[in-house]
């Protein structure tokens, strides 16, 4: 949005993207390093605007005229490269901001990635970029290809060949230029170009997201291959996912780097299963983006997606030169939770006669080296045959140790069944490399995505029928969407906990705070045997390690446990501050669920995680996570998808039990946790006892985390929570 | 071991494998068809012994001499090639026989492969040549290649080449030829071609594991690649793993195909999660093998392994031209067990000099840009330093898209720091194969391994690391070695029972079995309160679930339950037989434990497993499994492994179980397992209860599948056990 002295381009974002002037600053007049190299590779693309190199000891270098500096430069200039490292970068913004630049580029190294000095003249550097309207790429990046606009403006290796044939609309967005310039070769091998690329290093300024939310403008564009080495915000990551989805456009993502420390002052149970990354991840999941867990498979996803091969559901239809490969395939599929295909009898009658004598009309179909050997071409009859049975969603082909004339016109009878179909294909070419460079570019040109393992190739199938279709409508709740109902729940104490959760429509047991023996005894007598006795303490976290839970106590036990309870905890916590004894009738047996919701970082809506069973949440990990707010419908789904569901559900002939008040009580935990707003930390019901069917649910115990300094719900430094208050039920 | 008419090689294997003369049966005048590609693939290769053609049409075919049969050849012949079929096939065996061969390979397809036909006509033309002392490889393969005999005798794709380099110390040895093309193929392309090929097809008469034998003696070979369809027999696979042990020689194991159904007739819960290659598996590991899931898995593994590049450890440096990627390798590193090494403070001393200025001299070792352009050949120097750190076992150099001359200094550099180091290395090259054939033929020629992902790098060194190195003395146990101390526990009835597990010294709790409500009285008054209560009936597997066992009945409610316990089995279950109602002291209260032991096919020791926690058995799959006999270390080491392993060691402060006591019961399970001999199916002790350090463990009840008509130890048809006999413990 800046204004130029003599402005060609719309804005800075245009100027860098869509450039009408180039200038290379720091060229060597060798015509040896990166800037020398960016120039050749600039030209070799074809960009067909003025393009100028700045060096004050040089009239023309690398075959283009060479000015001092930007200042000199006759004509307008829009985008300006600049190679010059250390200093002499301050003086490069400065002759840019005086030559009207619209954006610049700096690839040099030795900013905010080496330490605090380089953060500090990186923040200088972009500051006075902004003083000027001129929007930066870099620092330490490896600079952008836009090859609708003629533009190659790097110095990857990757760019360094005249033929990469027709580019594909496809972008590469990431922090990184090397896994980028992979990303560009290995993309270009297999006829999968990307026709937009952008490194964008330490992203001082322009970001992966904001430039993603451009490129999604560029009707030519249908996937984003995004890299991303942090999280980014939500208000930023969310809109532009759903973007994506409303223009029918798809996102693969590669997440690198350990998750942020941060938060570490809460350290619950929980929280060290639910990664900082969870809401993230789920957040990203429900808008349909597509996430990968390597370079490799980025492209792999990419060229899937842009061919519009991706699986309509999970059942695979093989066709193979090689009954073993065949075999790994079906047992590989069920690993990966596909389903071979059951082909119809019809397409076993139409296989009959193609295939060889001892061929099983069977998937995985296995052709047999006759049929290679002797009919080439009809393995693409098999293909086109198996993918017009409708048990088939998605066409793997197996074709293993097969080169020359023979791998030729096997993999030009496949393309030619892949034209005819709608179904998705996909090739695993078991043969070196060297011997089938044509052969795989029949393929690539072909569209067909070409894989060197089965394992491979099925994950990428896994991951696409996981991922499914674009949905327009994501339902995935936001932080921004947490209603705001008034302070009700603001400040939560101890004496107030439990009226809040019964308040919200959860049980919870009655019972007394007592703060002497006498207490204790009288208001034992009064609720009989079979009680619960529980020390209470705002910074004695694990009550039972520590003996402070008794239950099943008869009503003439409670006064020595009084003094047992208060006198442990004077020793073994001499500092806790010990609020009194609580008593209490003891709840009907149930299944024990864990409801605990987390904030996350970055405006990410809180994480609600359900557990079943005290010990198998930490031992087995056995957890289910979904964004707040949690309706009842999704509540139940989770539960069931919890590997313990059948205790809940009558295992081995056993008691059936309230599902629907578990469900109705995680539901009010998503409520009361919106309500907290930006106060809540973590918010844990530990056990929540479901009773049998009909009986309901009672949350026994819980505990609140709350960072009253919270003010904004957005941008709150989370991980410097001063002392977190602590809230347990009493009443 | 056949005796020719005019034997020139010393038996039938002999003459498969270093044939002197060689005939090809089937060759169409025309030069087409498999049988003349096979002649040419020969020539091809310089067999230099004399090779002819049998045709009846022709005296000259693809340029070598050709004869109407066998017998009119004027020489002798080692090794005739079939190509041809259905009929014809007897009558060239015949043939054979007259002249004398030694080995016939037979090509063709049709046989036991294609139904009941085939497998009457494959047995009956084995019958003949075994009749006539002629060893056969096939039907339904591919041939063999044994290039230190200068034999290509396959008709496979893969061999059209003439570039096949120096063969490497490596055999494929596989049922599939395609399989095994792609093996060759892919191998050769790395610089791992194998020296011996053999595609066994249908192996009617010789077998992978056979062949897998006599190349373990030819000292040129250092790795067999193992291609298995099914599960070779204990007794032939055993010995050939620790043979290969003893020769310090490796294995590598691809194996494919469902799970043979088998043995459904007796279902546990526990059996469903054991699966029947359970035992093949374990001793596989134990014997050193390395197991793969995918075929590129296999040229991988053989490459490290053939180089001697198989790490000491999983600590794991990483030299990255891309930081991304060297973040990627970290993230990956851990979810697959290994770890990234901490550099030595030298080390980072020692790198800061050849690293660029903004680069940080820890793991993984980011180079930069800047070193990658300008010093490509210092990449080497890095390598160097990062191998010679002795936190560092393995070395893991990831290349992103670097082409042309900068690649190729690269390449020498990383190949010289190899030559230099003891160290395990492997690369990943993130670049087109059409631009880097020459750079990757530097690797290869090198030594290294290459992968096309950081994924696929990573898993490949886990798997070498989980193998560890070859074990001289691998103390698996062997069914065979199963002692046979007498008949002592031959017959285990119900009567029986209690006293098995008693004299093998694992605890059992008192009670009487009770066949009248009359007597359920008596027994309940002289126990007292607390009281266990089951039905006992050899038909009712499932106890709990029908409402047949009551635990902490008081001595007056034993009569009733007498009753309705009786009343419940004859409405559910009207054609069980009842033998009583069985009345036990309860026992108390501890940790539940599962141990079972279950036979396996083909000869393979039973497998003990162990889990812990009723339902977390279940619905957790938290089991381990051991060979028998399993000893009190290995019993510990099982229980340790389990996920639920805090339970019995005192989870969240509670209390410490006598796991000593858990591990002497797993040990007495295993002996009363292994006396049991031949007539065992299935022994489970479910639940065997540890109560507290120092008090011991009870098996409170258990369930044995018995087939009193098995005899002998081997070959016993599992899977048609008739009526499984049961017996229940009682007392």
């Amino acid at each position: 949005m800046s204004t130029h002295k003599t402005g060609r381009t719309t804005d800075g974002l245009d100027a860098l993207l869509r450039p009408k002037s180039v200038a290379v600053v720091g060229v060597s007049s060798s015509g040896r390093g990166l800037g020398a190299t960016t120039v050749r590779t600039i030209q070799r693309f074809g960009f067909d605007g003025p393009l100028v190199a700045i060096n004050p000891r040089a009239t023309e270098v690398a075959g283009v005229p060479c000015f001092p500096t930007l200042r000199e430069v006759p004509h307008h200039v829009d985008l300006a490269l600049l190679f010059t490292g250390g200093d002499r970068i301050r003086e490069s913004v400065l002759d840019a901001a005086a030559a009207g630049v619209g954006a610049i580029v700096i690839f040099a190294s030795g900013f905010a990635e080496g330490g605090a000095d380089g953060a500090a003249r990186e923040r200088e550097i972009i500051e006075l970029a902004r003083a000027h309207g001129i929007r930066v790429l870099g620092p330490n990046c490896q600079g952008v290809v836009s090859l609708s606009s003629g533009l190659a403006a790097t110095f990857s290796n990757a760019l360094w060949t005249d033929e990469i044939g027709q580019p594909s609309p496809v972008a590469y967005i990431g922090q990184s230029g090397a896994i980028g310039g992979a990303v560009f070769d290995l993309g270009r091998e297999r006829g999968c170009v990307p026709g937009l690329w952008i490194s964008t290093g330490n992203q001082a300024d322009l970001s992966v997201v904001e430039l993603a939310e451009r490129a999604l403008d560029d009707d030519g564009l249908r996937v984003l291959m995004l890299y991303l080495e942090s999280v980014p915000h939500a208000d930023d990551w969310i809109p532009l996912c759903r973007r994506a989805t409303e223009l029918g456009k798809h996102i693969v993502l590669l997440r690198s780097g350990t998750t942020e420390v941060g938060r570490s002052a809460v350290a619950s149970h929980t929280g060290s299963m639910v990664g900082q990354d969870e809401a993230f991840k789920l957040a990203s999941a429900a808008s349909g983006v597509v996430v990968v867990s390597d370079i490799n498979e980025l492209v792999d996803a990419a060229m899937s997606l842009v061919r519009g091969a991706t699986p309509s559901g999970s059942r695979i239809g093989v066709v193979t030169t090689s009954g073993g490969a065949g075999g790994l395939c079906a047992d590989m599929s069920v690993e990966l939770g596909l389903e071979m295909a059951t082909l119809a009898p019809e397409t076993g009658a139409a296989l009959v006669p193609v295939l060889s004598d001892f061929a099983q009309p069977h998937n995985p179909v296995d052709v047999t080296a006759d049929l290679v050997s002797g009919r080439p071409h009809d393995l693409g009859e098999v293909c086109r045959l198996v993918a017009e049975d409708p048990a088939v969603d998605h066409v793997l082909v197996v074709v293993s140790a097969v080169v020359g004339k023979i791998a030729e016109r096997i993999a030009k009878g496949i393309v030619e069944a892949r034209g005819r179909s709608q179904k998705a294909f996909s090739v695993v070419y078991l043969s070196s490399h060297d011997r089938t460079l044509q052969v795989r570019r029949i393929f690539a040109e072909g569209g067909i995505p070409v894989f060197d393992s089965i394992g491979a190739a099925l994950r990428a199938t896994a991951r696409l029928v996981s991922a499914g279709p674009v949905r327009p409508d994501s339902s995935s709740g936001h932080a921004s969407s947490a209603t705001s109902d008034g302070p009700v729940y603001r400040v939560l104490t101890e004496a107030e906990g439990s009226p809040v959760l019964a308040a919200a429509g959860i049980t919870v047991p009655g019972g007394t705070l007592t703060t002497s023996r006498a207490e204790a005894e009288s208001a034992a007598a009064e609720l009989g045997d079979d009680l619960v006795v529980k020390l209470q303490s705002p910074q004695i976290l694990h009550k039972t390690e520590m003996g402070l839970v008794v239950v099943g106590a008869a009503a003439a036990e409670v006064g020595a446990l009084y003094d047992e309870m208060t006198a442990r905890a004077r020793q073994h916590a001499p500092h806790a501050v010990v609020e009194g004894v609580l008593v209490q009738r003891r709840v009907r047996s149930g299944v024990e669920v864990l409801i605990d919701v987390q904030v996350q970082d970055k405006g990410y809506p809180p994480v609600l995680t359900v557990g079943l069973g005290g010990t198998a949440v930490e031992l087995y990990a056995d957890v289910e996570t979904g964004l707040l707010p949690v309706d009842q419908d999704t509540a139940l789904q989770m539960l069931r998808r919890l590997r313990g569901w059948p205790l809940l559900d009558g295992f081995r002939g056993g008691q059936v039990h309230d599902v629907d008040a578990a469900a109705a009580a995680i539901v009010a935990t998503s409520e009361v946790a919106t309500a907290l707003g930006p106060e809540l930390v973590e918010f844990e019901i530990n056990p929540l006892i479901v009773h049998e069917k009909g009986h309901g649910a009672t949350a026994v115990d819980f505990v609140a985390h709350l960072d009253p300094t919270a003010a904004a719900p957005i941008e709150r430094p989370v991980g410097r929570v001063s002392e977190p208050a602590r809230a347990e039920v009493a009443r």
